[in-house]
């Protein structure tokens, strides 16, 4: 399965003086769900951190009490480096995602160095639709900027 | 797909003095993983509070730095009510779960009144395989008690 | 002295988007209050772990701003096992509890192991009350049950 | 009973890089347990708000692990004003309170304003022993002061 | 420099249930803005823990949305202790602080003991303005009381 | 002043299993920091939200117990949108930054629609340093790709 799905009730205490999420949750929440679809793809011997932050697009402000979805797939892989991909799942119909995020970990060894990721880790694989689409030619130009 | 996965990294904030996961720190984890779980099977207008414990079993200490997996399932249902079970993903080869726990959610209105589950709302299943055979054992003998 | 007190002022930071306690914020409040009778009762060696959740139930939804009571008290004990009762004293005239808890400690010792309980803890005892005979007999039904 | 008995265990969450309690934390408890004592002294009709902080002495370092107690008395009582006492019970024996602190909160109407103390709430009342003499002397004088 | 600025959005997780700065939260906030003046006075040798708090005011609330600045400067200066003075810049034109503080902080060795202040530290100097005159002097007298 | 100051102690709270700055708290506090950097460019009527995050560098480790100090500085300014350049100051002599960042921020009106930066708000100016410059290049690269 390429996609994963991380689900989270926005709490009051997540949300800014707007009653929407805080920025500083939605980063965090993002980190998490980024973790996740890194873990899920590269197996139980993956040690990620965090190396970078692609890109990060706030779309849609959330309002406190709704549950929200992020899904991650993997988009690009090198040899001990990886790029997650998220959507926030549209908070209605009709409307498009409310994040968009490129993250990028790196597999670290015990003494914190770059590490070659484990071999059951597969290749990266961009889930079908347009969302995915897009976010992954982002990625493309982004990867050859730097 | 009648199974959801949640996925933590646990973290030094979650922890105890014995460098494990804090109880206060799981019981959070485990609702928000039964949340999930409710909440994928109940669709999107589900409107859920936690109701009652029925059941957690903390089996095996979880260590600071561990990726936890926690399966949910919702393995009984009513007309406003349901039923979540809960694996905690075996941290070792050999293991058993290091986390069983049955949360029971209620389905309510705006005025937070009892109110029936939505018409998407599907039956409840149980996964396969001898773990969670046992734990809807347990659910039906404590759905008999009270 | 066989009841303990726990006093918490909710907070916003507590609160699910109803502005009521957060189920999440509920269950860390037993567990302390919960520890914190089981410590007093065990004295200064006590070294507890949560072993398991007997049963929590969620009677009234607590508003944000509530002063929030929580009776304590040790209802059962082994040799290295007890279980603490908890009482939420009614946030009104006339008003049942607001919650009623069960949860099961073991004492360990440094590795982590059972361990017995320190002589000076002495046997359990059920305070007075309708409301505390009533949770002590549910108490003996879950523990024959399993 | 005059005094009120408030318990926490320490956790690595609420610990600096020493491993011992940190400051911020600390404040954080003396003050959950200095409204403990003065919602207990006040009754059910309490609004109080933390007006000022006359004291708090830090004398010795609590270690991740141990679970602290905090005993706290009403020393001072106004007609719309309170000041708390807080000591911290000594963690070993043969030592003198890790905590001392006087805390002053004020009663409150609806609308924030100060508002007289309701009519159950009964005078201050010094705890026998040393330590509770001399804070109650520190309070003596720092009333004068102002 | 003399001063330094803290800048901190106030947010529904720092917030009581009147919607304003909760005392826990405003503690440490301001233990926060006093360490970070403590810092830049003492330089990359610092090694401070709270000792003590003299005092703090809580003038006028704060409501959730509001950006507080806390601005700090070091008023007193002993060979292993300082105390750094905070005042909360006005909320609206025409007012007063709303936070007035006083913290003292000593410099520790590795294992905890008292310790000289590294050669860098300059001594305390009084910014100028009536509010830090008056805190300046209220510190004076809290000095000469114990 | 071009450049504003954020200082913080690194807690065992904010760590990850590496006992180092876990990413979900280093994107938190760069973007504390990048909030802090904005207001005081925009003044007193600033109201802003994240809009994106454009990049962020996780350069070295960052051990607990460090006191981090991040320098930030408005480096791009439109009309109703600014970019914050973040950058961690190294942490030992001879090193490089720790961090660098760029976050987006848009004014908004009360109903969270964009709106014009009010007349204060100064153009954007590059700090001296090569750091800075770097940061500076960096960024006009990004705005030209989207």
């Amino acid at each position: 399965m390429v996609l994963t799905h991380y689900h989270r009730l926005v709490l009051p205490a997540d949300a800014n003086h707007h009653g929407t999420l805080y920025a500083g949750s939605l980063l965090r929440l993002a980190l998490e769900a980024g973790y996740a679809a890194a873990w899920r793809h590269v197996g139980t011997r993956a040690n990620l951190v965090l190396r970078r932050v692609l890109n990060v697009e706030c779309l849609r402000p959330v309002p406190v009490g709704a549950v929200v979805e992020i899904q991650g797939a993997v988009l690009h892989r090198a040899q001990a480096y990886l790029v997650t991909g998220l959507l926030g799942v549209p908070l209605a119909e009709g409307q498009g995602p409310w994040l968009e995020a490129l993250l990028g970990f790196a597999q670290v060894d015990e003494a914190g160095r770059a590490d070659a990721l484990p071999e059951g880790a597969g290749p990266a694989e961009v889930p079908e639709g347009e969302a995915w689409r897009r976010l992954a030619e982002r990625l493309q130009k982004l990867l050859h900027l730097r």
